[in-house]
C-alpha cells in the first residue's frame, strides 16, 4: 500500500488543510520572547499555593475524572462578571471555545465572517469545519465596519476586541450598532480586553445573540493552563455544551483558574503596569516616526522606519530578523499589505522593553 | 427576541443532539465508585513530584504556552512503544484523538463504524460531525463480527478492545483479519489493553491503515489531567495534526504523563493488582451464578441474578438502585438488550471490592 493512499481516504478538505501556525516557543534559556502576548509577570502565587494544595502529597485526586462542567469554576467566573453559571462554558482554551462555536453555526451554505486583520485562528477552523468565510477587509483606520458586517450573508461574526494584531479598540457603542441589526450570532473575542478601557460584557443582558470570549492565557498570566470560556445567554451555552467534550478541561487547570479568579487584586496590579508600559513605548515609538497604533491591549503594533525614514515590509521583515539574531522574538504578518510593514510586540518586562529599544536603536544605527 | 431563535440560529443537527452523557461524579466523600473505570490506586510519585518541580514557587512556567507538538512527551510516548515520534499524536484526553479521527475522515456519505456495545461516545462524535453511523451489533459471544467489518460501507471502524463495556479482548490474529481485508481506517481503541494479554500496536508496522489509541486515564490513574494519545503511521499523524488544536495539551498535564511514563516499574505493579482482584471477582460472581465475561479489563461486566435465581433487566437495575442507595456508584446501560440485564463494576481496592460483594450478599438475602 502507497503511503498516500491515506491522504485519499481522509475528507478531501483535511487532506488540503494546512494547520494554523502557533508563534514560536523555544525551549532553551536566553530568548526575550515578544511574540505570543504571554504575560510578562507571573500568575498569582495563589495559583501555585492551589495546584500544590490538589496535588498533595502524592496527586491522589489525579486519579479522577474532573468535573464534567467545571461547576465550580463556572460559578466564580459567573461572579465575578455579574452572571449566573448557565450563562458561562469553559473550554480547553478560548481556542476550544471558538471551534465550538464554529462546529454550532457554521457550513458551505451558512458562513462565518470575520475581519482582515483579526486572530489568524478563525480561517483555520473554518477550513477544519470545511465551511465558508465571510472576510471583510479593514483600512489602515482599522474602524468597525458596522455596515458590511448588517449587510454580510454570516451566519456567525467572529470581532476579535481589542484587534489582534492591531491592538485597537472596537467601541461598545459601535458594537451595539451591529447587535441591533445584524441577524447573525455576534462573537466579540476579549481576549485583552482585559487591558481595555471597555468591554462588552454588559450587553450580554440586552442581546441574546452576543457571545464574549475570554481568555487566561493574557491578562492571567496562564497561558500555560489553557483555560479560556465563553459569556452568553443559556441557551447559547447550551448548544456550546452539546459540542463540547464532556471532559474538555482538566483537574489541575480549573484548579488554577479558579484560584487566580480569587485573587482579583494581583491581577489588577499587573494589568495596570502591563499598561503603562504600553502606553509608554506606544510614544516612544510615535517619537521615533513610527506610525503605531493606540493600543488597547498587551502588545503594540508598530511600523518601523529605518535610519533612511523608510517604512515598508521589506524594512518590517528585516528588523525583524535583526531582533530574531538578537534572540528577541516578535511577530510578523507578512501575508497581507495591511499588516506587512508592522510588528507585532507583546509588552514585556521593563527590561524586556529597553533590552528591545535599544536594539531598535542598534539597527537604527547599523542597518 | 424569542429565546428559541438561536435554536433555529444552530445547525439542524446540532439543535437536535443529545450531549454524552459522564458516568456520574459525586463531589462529596462517602461514596464507593466502580463506575468510570477509574484507577483505585494513586499515580506513580513521581507525578506528584514532576508537577511541584514544574509549578516551582510561583507557577512562573504557567504563563508561556505549553509545547504545541508535546514534543518531548511524544518522544516519551515513542520510545516506549518502539516507535517513533512521528507516530505519535498527543490529545486532551484519548476524546480528543477519537474527535480528530472523525473529523477527519466521517460525513454523510463516509459513514463511521462501530460495535454495538462499544465506547458510547463514538456516535455522539458522529453526531456533532452530522456524519452516518454503521453500527454492527454483536451477539451474546460479544465475538468480533470480522465478516461483516469486511463488508461494512464504513470508511473508518472503531474497535473498542477490550471492549467497552464487556471486557472482552478481542484477539490479534482477528485485528489482523481485519486489516488485511477491511479497506478503510481501522481505529483500535486501546483504553483497556494495558490490563490485556495482548495489544494491537506491533501490527503498525506492517498496517499504515491501523491507528492504535490509547489513553493515561485508567491504567496510569491519571482522568484528572486528560491525557491521551494516537500510535500511527507518520501520514495519518499528519492528518490528525491540521485538525488538532495547536494547543490541545496544557503543560501540567505534559508534565504529570511524561513523569508517569518514565516511573513504569511503579505500574507494572498497580496494574498487576488490578488483574489479580478482577481475576478473583469474576470467579466469585461466576460461583454466585452470574454470567460473567473473563474481563480483560479493569472492570467486569456481570449479570446478576436476584435470590430467585432471575437475571434481567429489572434484576440488574433493582440492583445498581440498590447500591445506589448504599452510596455504592456502578454503571448499567440499560438501552439494549445486549447490556441491560448486566452491571459494569470497575475493579476498586480490596476494601472496596469487599464492601461491594457484601453489599450482593444483602441484596441477596433481602431483595
Amino acid at each position: 500500500m502507497k503511503d498516500d493512499s491515506l491522504q485519499s481516504l481522509a475528507l478531501p478538505h483535511v487532506a488540503k488543510l494546512h494547520a494554523y501556525t502557533p508563534g514560536m516557543q523555544p525551549t532553551e534559556l536566553g530568548w526575550t520572547k515578544l511574540n505570543t502576548n504571554e504575560c510578562p509577570y507571573p500568575p498569582s502565587p495563589k495559583v501555585a499555593a492551589a495546584l500544590r494544595a490538589e496535588i498533595g502529597e502524592e496527586g491522589e485526586s489525579l486519579r479522577r475524572y474532573p468535573n464534567p462542567q467545571s461547576m465550580s469554576l463556572r460559578e466564580t467566573i459567573a461572579a465575578h462578571h455579574g452572571l449566573s453559571a448557565d450563562q458561562v462554558c469553559v473550554g480547553n482554551g478560548s481556542d476550544d471555545i471558538l471551534n465550538l462555536l464554529i462546529r454550532c453555526f457554521c457550513t458551505q451554505a451558512k458562513a462565518t465572517g470575520f475581519t482582515l486583520p483579526s486572530y489568524s485562528l478563525y480561517p483555520v477552523l473554518v477550513g477544519i469545519q470545511n465551511g465558508a468565510s465571510t472576510v471583510l477587509e479593514l483600512d489602515r483606520s482599522m474602524r468597525l465596519p458596522v455596515e458590511k458586517i448588517v449587510q454580510s450573508n454570516a451566519r456567525i461574526f467572529f470581532l476579535t476586541s481589542p484587534n489582534a494584531p492591531t491592538g485597537v479598540g472596537f467601541p461598545n457603542v459601535e458594537i451595539e450598532e451591529v447587535l441591533k441589526r445584524y441577524k447573525g450570532v455576534l462573537v466579540v473575542d476579549e481576549a485583552y480586553a482585559t487591558f481595555a478601557r471597555e468591554n462588552a460584557v454588559k450587553l450580554l443582558a440586552s442581546y441574546p445573540r452576543l457571545v464574549v470570549v475570554r481568555t487566561l492565557s493574557k491578562a492571567y498570566a496562564l497561558a500555560g493552563i489553557r483555560v479560556g470560556y465563553a459569556l452568553a445567554h443559556p441557551e447559547m451555552i447550551g448548544l456550546l455544551d452539546r459540542v463540547r467534550d464532556s471532559y474538555n478541561v482538566n483537574r489541575l487547570s480549573q484548579v488554577a483558574a479558579q484560584a487566580a479568579f480569587d485573587d482579583q487584586h494581583y491581577y489588577t496590579g499587573i494589568i495596570n503596569k502591563v499598561r503603562h508600559t504600553r502606553d509608554h513605548y506606544v510614544s516612544e515609538w510615535k517619537n521615533l516616526g513610527w506610525f503605531t497604533y493606540r493600543s488597547q491591549a498587551n502588545f503594540i503594533f508598530t511600523e518601523p522606519r529605518n535610519a533612511a525614514g523608510e517604512a515598508s515590509a521589506d524594512v518590517a521583515k528585516a528588523l525583524c530578523e535583526y531582533l530574531l539574531s538578537r534572540k528577541i522574538l516578535v511577530r510578523y504578518f507578512g501575508s497581507h499589505a495591511l499588516t506587512a510593514s508592522f510588528l507585532r510586540i507583546s509588552v514585556g518586562t521593563d527590561e524586556e522593553m529597553l533590552l528591545l529599544q535599544e536594539t531598535f536603536e542598534a539597527w537604527l544605527k547599523h542597518a
